[in-house]
């Protein structure tokens, strides 16, 4: 691992830069590939991006002309890419790859130079120190890039990873222009048909248990072929549950291709999600954990019901 | 109005405060009089809130013991209350407020003291100045204060009233060491069974129009009947079809209890809610308006439907 100012001497020294992106795009990998290639095309320098996947509609906007690449490589930078793994069909780019920029803790090093700051909430809080230090001040686009990123890897500002330094940095974005309430309602108000209609026939599953302490919704392979909703989809909806008035745990139940089903259970104090989940095997956190059970629809059901039940009561609950 | 410096005047040489909210309370109001009250305490002297309605639960643990007032009350303050009318059955204090820290540019100041920053996005901006100025460096407590009253009123720094100032506030709240995480999730992800009940029913009522570019949902009285939902859990309702992917105008059908709907249109560009709306008498904002039209709901529905077809033709949409 190597230090900021090695990232710095790098961009300094070198031109004609392809930025690559992780497979799957999301706003942190985008906004910083896009942000730190508006900030070495300030510099003069040539630069360009690239993702193995096609980019979200809701990012358009902020990829724009940076992917066209109209002069020859000679540079690759990974922004926010852990392993090269995660670049998709561009893992050819394997021992090619001269600088990476990242904030995950797990970073493999697979790059010549490779910064990882993990106390960032974002790698898109990173740019902000190499724009500094590169004397490049955001302009609006750069800014957008940032926040994008930011906003995106903390739930605009709601996760636990949201720190004093974002918020600062966020304040600084805000200095520039930007159209923070246009930018988040593209980011976090816009759900896909097929994601509404799931919503609609999941939520019409909906269950109480124990006096409403204890919610279960459930999703059949059959409400997924229905709708064609995606992976993407379904992650959201296990957060629904416990979002009830009264409920302390929430259970999603999804019904996996090889029969049974997969259990996503979130909780509040006290309960334990873990705890719950290691009774079946699973695990996870204190208060997002999973197990894989097998019977049907209502053994399983029940199963997590009866486990659940006995877990509130354990807390006079 | 008053400067900043009559208020820390004023402050400095009284005592005994009872600080008011207005009814119906928000994070705003409260988290604004529960902030002020604990930077008065931190001074030495004594205070205590009141507000004429119900603190929701989600806020409670903010309350706590603030509202006990065990001294004669000397200095009577109103936070976030731009009309003594807004006061609910405290109006009786009418004549007697002492000061009035607010962010409401329509405060139409009925305190001696008046201090209004309407560049403010939340009240509870305010007590970050106040504080400064008093010498009093926030603790966890005031901090979760401050940082309540301006997550709720700027919607997570979503909103277009956030500003640079905000997230510099924010960053400084952080710093002393609340857990946003925690307060976001019960500020922003708890809804209630009759909310989530009338969102079940609502959403089996959706119904998209010119390929899915207008979508319309519609609530009938008999929804509101049997779920015992609140004007709170309706008006939360108008933002969903807007937010469905594609759709530019989106309609909400609120059956009135004298017969008749009340319809809010929310649009993206180019798509103007105000010019749709002021076809049925209404109006509002560029993408957000409402209207109230006379008819059936299949009358109703189809003459909004017509006038967006048009609107989007015009735009070759």
């Amino acid at each position: 691992m190597s230090g900021l100012q090695s990232v710095i001497n790098y961009i300094k020294e070198h031109d004609n830069y392809l930025i690559l992106m992780h497979a799957s795009p999301d706003g942190d990998t985008i906004g910083t590939a896009c942000g730190l290639c508006g900030i070495i095309k300030r510099l003069g320098k040539k630069a360009s991006v690239a993702c193995a996947d096609d980019i979200p509609a809701m990012y358009s906007r902020l990829v724009g002309d940076a992917v066209t690449c109209n002069f020859e490589v000679e540079s690759i930078i990974a922004a926010d890419v852990a392993d090269v793994k995660l670049l998709g069909e561009y893992k050819s780019y394997a021992g090619k790859i001269n600088l990476c920029i990242d904030h995950h803790v797990s970073n493999t090093g697979y790059a010549d130079i490779t910064y990882v700051d993990a106390e960032s909430a974002a790698a898109a809080e990173i740019l902000y120190d190499i724009a500094e230090q590169l004397g490049v001040k955001p302009d609006k686009y750069i800014a957008e890039c940032i926040y994008t990123g930011i906003s995106t890897d903390t739930g605009c500002f709601r996760f636990s990873n949201t720190t004093a330094r974002t918020h600062y940095i966020a304040a600084q974005m805000l200095e520039a222009g930007i159209d923070i309430e246009e930018i988040n309602r593209r980011l976090f108000e816009t759900k896909s048909k097929s994601a509404i209609e799931l919503e609609r026939l999941v939520t019409n599953t909906l269950e109480y248990y124990c006096g409403g302490r204890v919610a279960v919704i459930t999703v059949l392979r059959s409400m997924l072929d229905k709708t064609g909703a995606s992976d993407e989809d379904i992650e959201g909806l296990s957060a629904f549950p416990r979002q009830i008035e009264g409920v302390i745990v929430g259970i999603t139940l999804k019904e996996s291709e090889e029969g049974g089903f997969k259990a996503s259970v979130r909780t509040h104090p006290p309960a334990d999600a873990s705890e719950l989940c290691r009774a079946f095997g699973g695990g996870g956190h204190l208060r997002a954990s999973g197990c894989r059970i097998k019977g049907s629809e209502a053994e399983v059901k029940s199963a997590l019901v009866k486990k659940a039940e006995e877990l509130l009561s354990r807390h006079g609950l």
